[in-house]
């Protein structure tokens, strides 16, 4: 049973022990996306050109998420974010929004699991915003982008 | 700039005012999956069935974080769920999971958030569990199935 | 499987449905005991008169911990506590402090659960406090003490 | 000891019965300014129309500081609000911004606490946000500006 | 007032000043246990093995709390675990179910709360599973068994 | 719009990437008052001394919000805290209580929002547990009075 790491051998949920494991400085990027309709997309992007601002919020909201990753997800490490931003990609035919999520650490511990929960997160209140308009609207592509740092190494996918 | 519900006439984000809204049994289904690669596929699904369940810790995330919702989603309402559950479905030919949330509560504002929010973490979680195996899941087609009580009335969609 | 309410018929975990239940009002309280050797307690009851007070501290605690114990429990609903006290007693003999916590709520469940932490939370901050005088000490007698309102009505426990 | 509603008459803290209180609505105004020197004042006034825009993130925060005054003020009942809004007023003469928020509830306890937290939090996300141009911000004039519903019936001041 | 080190001389509570303390390898195991009725326990005992399971969700609940200690217990420091486990020992004769919880950190404070933590919220929450069967449950033994590293060095209690 | 160092270059907000600064000992002292009728302040001073301490428990509530200053403020970085403690000075002829909060940590960023927060925290609960006596209460003069150690070294201010 040894694939799994958040499991001990009786195949018991472990919060793994990484007591041993070297302090280094890691980054990870991870994305995904929320398709509309064109009316909501649109209202969507001309706002966040003055007041009205729904991703100016959602990336407030992506980046405090961020920092409470480890009390959504039962078996990750508590630990002490260095970086965190979230940017933006508009696809202007598919009427899709990008989020773009970067988080640091300098850490025992890898931070792609704060990377994908800010980025969800961020997609999540895009979503709670615009529901009046558009309830159809869909959260997908959500994935790690890239990774670096700590025993694993890079790893990075388009 | 009425489209936007949480926003007021100048642009400002808002809480918006429920207080006059009536009291009502609202329910809301929400789903999303995880495709992975076979091996990882095969493992959790082996699992399942014994210890060292990785659906079974996901899912305990998954209605912990519907209740937290409001924590997160910058402008949702605090609202106590009267009911949250989290049913997958395996896809054996495509290696997906899927996430179904169902969400209820007797209150004033709907519970589609909630069920978004925890159909999310649960796909996080077991992203969370099997990153070891398969650093290139994707979480993918999270959206609403059906909405149901309160003044919009029945949404359904498959 | 009928037994556990906390499943569903296929076994998996749920926070059960209670939309139907009636909102009454509905009482709890729970206590439990932290035994310790006499320099400590001592230390504590002659504080608890004047500044440098134990069970003050731990009695905030307490009360601040019931009102998050759905974050806590993982299938609580969450709820509105409408009152919460935390009491003590002190066996000068044994060198026991009990704590005895009430709570109260009008809704569609009980808080035996929140009774139950908020003691739970008050004998662990007194550990907490206590710990560099006497790392031997115990907590025991945790137990539901009585219960009232709902469908199953009065529970009583010595 | 009866003049504070917070402690029993042995002088323990409580939090307050409210049982048998009515649900009424309610509603709290509640204000704060914060005064900077003329330079970050500039700054954060002309950000407000376009991007970096501080009052924004403030906003976001002090709304979601509001849901979540019960887990901060010891004694606080957890209560649903129903709506919360934050305004600013810029005094261009004396370099000061002053955070006005409105928070309301259908319950059985006012929501002052709630516009009070709220108001502050925004107050204090604007001072981190501008403390590398200004350390010697000032955060002053936290009141209660008005009150309304419940026993007490209204309460005003300018 | 020199005992109780979370005092100032003057009798105010306070979180001690480990600044200057070592950063070292910290261990803490603790424990407690819950007694049940006979057909409570086989039935929590024999869901373990498949589906339905109480401890599995228990498990998950009392590692999720060792992270939020800092948050329940006043006067305890924030740290990064680096480690939590949970265990469970059940006794046939007593009807009794004991969990054993295991934490460690790379801090300048002890992880004893943390463990202690853990362990309860673990057995609140079979509490919780198991309380329409059996209302008289009673939690009891809650104690430290071991604790290693910093200055005051090796502890250990059967 | 390099002033404001919470935004990047195109206006959006961030939290900076501190991974490259240097871990030090930083220490922040902050303070604010609040302001209340004579007959409040004679009240909550005549209580110090006794039972039903009002600053005992906004005390606690200070040093609790300490820690999750980073929760509340968007754009904090999370960090641990090695110390905190809140001092009070009464002002018998104002009828003013000032908090005076102390943080300290080593890390790679200030805690002069820790010190903010536990005083506003303070002062906070103080309002709370006297507004049925006073409702015109203000709480003023929050300021940082103090902070050391980083790259900007030595701020003071009486």
């Amino acid at each position: 049973m040894s694939e799994l790491t958040h499991f001990d051998a009786a195949g018991n949920a472990i919060m793994v022990d990484v007591t041993e494991k070297k302090c280094t400085e890691r980054i990870a990027i991870a994305c995904g996306s929320i398709a509309m309709n064109q009316e909501t997309f649109d209202t969507v992007r001309n706002r966040t050109a003055k007041k009205g601002d729904v991703l100016g919020v959602a990336r407030v909201a992506g980046i405090m998420a961020a920092k409470r990753t480890w009390e959504l997800i039962p078996m990750c490490h508590p630990l002490m974010l260095t970086k965190c931003t979230i940017d933006f990609e508009l696809d202007e035919k598919l009427f899709k929004i990008k989020a773009i999520a970067t988080t640091k650490v300098t850490g025992q511990t890898g931070v792609e699991m704060e990377a994908l929960t800010a980025a969800t997160t961020t997609l999540l209140t895009i979503y709670d915003m615009c529901k009046a308009m558009d309830r159809s609207m869909e959260i997908s592509e959500i994935h790690l982008m890239k990774k670096d740092g700590g025993k694993s190494g890079l790893f990075e996918r388009s």
